[in-house]
């Protein structure tokens, strides 16, 4: 798939600066933005020629020739087509982005592990997902799993000629972006994890091969290093909605994971929302339940209790009843209830209906809230929604103060499970596109020069 | 008092383009940026010389004195004392924002109409309240009262040497900004009312003053005009609080009125949060109350029937008593019950601790969305809060997800009932201040030159 930016949508950045009066740049940021300008004009736009490029981006020709070569070295543009633009004027070269750099994104969840890799143009290069009881595991081994999970990847990743130049991981729970620490994580029972730097000195070890080792310590001789990230598994999923999913471009966007824990991700005019500390989106625990269910943060009545994927499972199944089982992989047991609400079974249909319900008086307060374009539905959520959503639009109508529920419409996610680890490697990708200095330096030989436009 | 920017806040827009690569400006377009770009540098570093300005904002002397020229002219700069630059050089004469050109906020609330004039130095020029039954008398009767007021105003500030460019209604509801359309109005019973219009003719009318109504068409032979724009009360609270309130700065910010409603303006990461149809941070009819009484909006259970005005009147005293009396000006009625808490009075002070458990409630569901440093409370939760805080906070210790409530502080609005008009005047003289050509081009001669540095 591509990841093409769709109109009217930007480049998400946390750090867009808001100053009205433009300072100086130095030179060497001045090099930096336009290796940028350059880079991300490749991707937005497409292939073309630098004398195309120098037109489409204002920069002179010699300049858009210099950083042409500087990316091609960095690994990041190569030699395209020749192009012949409309037959007039010197057939040019065209510059195309490489596909050899690539994004990763990890996730930890309460019932597996994720990895997936994105190349620069958006498209994916590899996926896998494992379930895994994290909270039965722990801290240490969950995490020895999760760098053996990423060291694979990265490995079938080289054998297709790709490297991994920044990882991003997904956590459920509150999230300090930096210095990438898990400061606690409800449905997982962890409490003050610094992710970033456990995972750092994991794929450091010796056992890992020397060049994913060399670049994860940061260091090596070509100046470049795999950095890692780490963010709420909720709002990577709302970005990867706000880039790539049916939405894309949705400028007010609510995303809500549908696992254990319920969260919100929240991409409110063009900007993910992360509140003062990064610990924005934590919806799951609205006091709006019935008090029946242990929360996992230890309170009574949180909204997730009513909604999440246990309340589900309580609502179709009885304790023996194989949908429960979590060593049996979450997709395999949300296909079977779908497969018995087809079959018009009225317990799994009335389970699904009092989910809807719950969800929709939730989802009512964050309409009110946000004046969203568009509420997307993900995790099992997205599996089962086609069944509660007309029972939750009609929640919506009665609770939405304004008129027409504010035109929100209610969409379930078409990116799956697959939400929060696209996000993650889009952000890796997103860093390189901003600083494409950052980006490992390739020790293949580039195949572009800084040849003629 | 002054509206100098704190330190670390920079001037909000809503329209902040996040463009990473630069269009090339026209020559018009450049001019107005240059302009607001000494006028602000004039407001937010103060008084100074041409050549200080030249140096501070990096343009030439000659394009400053040439842009101060233009300033003067349009009555929003004049010259000030002359200036030593520590004793070296030629003493320059500095250049000061002249107070004359002003903004004006006025609010449309259930019981009362209100209207602040600052200067573009941010100084209050005038304010004026007065208590009105917006429901019992109307669309027409209240915005005929309005414009008086508004009216009244101007004539007092014109006295006074100010003149007014541009006005702010607070309403408390779902508005569309543009074209200042209220949508909904529960707590006054308004639906589609077109404000901006209504009002731009009823200050059109020919018994106001003639320069007034000039303005007011925006039309004229100076080819000034007022704006008239409008805006949620809760939102203009909010920009208040971040702009000139006692937490200025804090770039993520809570605010919730304290009247009749409960509104929520909402500054995340430095911007007011609007969602897509500008009808966001409608918190008050979160379901989260006891369905013992009927909303404004027709339902029963919203959090405002449990914290909104009419609730604390019903806690704290019986039909009769004066307190519960609507033509009596709010704050004598609120210093009435504070007296009585502070008497220690048995009924009002378990009333008081009623609603706090209540705030606290719904207060945690917006910590753990927004993650704000700061929950300003306003309205009459400002006047009495102090007897309900401690309640407050153990409510929120209680359920907010983030350890230490996420470090967010909790604090009474200084700015009170003025909040809503004061960030209504802040918006009108923000207008200006982005593009100085849309003041009103004096009448009277301009009293700074193009003099020398």
């Amino acid at each position: 798939m591509s990841a093409a930016w769709p109109e009217g949508s930007r480049p998400l950045s946390d750090a867009q600066p808001s100053n009205r009066i433009a300072a100086p740049a130095d030179q060497v940021s001045l090099r930096r933005h336009n290796l940028a300008v350059v880079l991300r004009s490749l991707r937005d736009v497409g292939s073309r020629s630098r004398a195309r490029i120098a037109t489409d981006t204002g920069l002179s020709k010699a300049t858009v020739s210099s950083l042409v070569a500087e990316l091609a070295e960095l690994g990041l543009v190569r030699d395209g087509e020749v192009e012949r633009a409309g037959g007039i004027g010197r057939p040019g070269q065209a510059v195309e982005l490489h596909g050899r750099v690539c994004g990763l994104g990890a996730e930890v969840n309460v019932d597996y592990l994720a990895v997936l890799v994105l190349d620069m143009r958006g498209d994916q290069v590899l996926y896998s997902r494992i379930p895994f009881d994290v909270p039965a595991a722990g801290v240490r081994r969950t995490l020895d799993e999760l760098a053996n999970s990423i060291e694979a990847a990265i490995a079938v990743a080289s054998r297709q000629g790709h490297d991994v130049a920044g990882i991003t991981v997904a956590v459920p729970g509150l999230v300090e972006t930096i210095p990438g620490v898990l400061r606690y994580g409800p449905n997982i029972g962890w409490r003050e994890v610094r992710i970033a730097d456990e995972l750092a000195a994991r794929l450091a070890k010796p056992e890992i091969s020397d060049s994913a080792r060399t670049r994860a310590a940061g260091g090596g001789p070509s100046g470049g290093g795999v950095t890692i990230r780490v963010d709420n598994d909720a709002n990577l999923c709302a970005l990867a909605e706000y880039v790539m999913g049916a939405s894309a471009g949705a400028s007010d966007l609510v995303y809500l994971t549908g696992e254990i824990g319920v969260g919100g991700g929240v991409i409110s005019q063009g900007r993910l929302l992360r509140g003062a500390d990064g610990y924005g989106g934590e919806v799951g625990h609205m006091p709006i339940a019935e008090p029946l269910h242990l929360c996992g943060c230890g309170r009574r009545g949180c909204w997730e209790t009513a909604v999440g994927l246990a309340a589900l499972l309580r609502e179709v199944a009885d304790q023996g009843d194989p949908v429960t089982d979590p060593a049996v992989d979450l997709e395999v047991r949300l296909a079977e209830i779908r497969r018995r609400a087809e079959l018009g079974d009225g317990r799994t249909l009335r389970g699904l209906e009092a989910i809807a319900t719950s969800l929709g008086l939730g989802a009512a307060i964050l309409v009110n809230i946000f004046n969203p374009r568009v509420l997307v539905l993900g995790g099992y959520f997205a599996v089962l929604g086609d069944f509660f959503l007309e029972a939750m639009e009609t929640e919506l109508d009665k609770r939405v103060v304004a008129t027409g529920r504010g035109r929100c419409r209610v969409e379930l996610s078409t990116l799956g499970f697959t939400a929060a680890v696209r996000g993650g490697a889009h952000v890796a990708v997103e860093a390189i596109l901003a600083d494409p200095t950052s980006a490992v330096r390739a020790a293949i030989p580039a195949d572009v020069g800084g040849g003629t436009p």
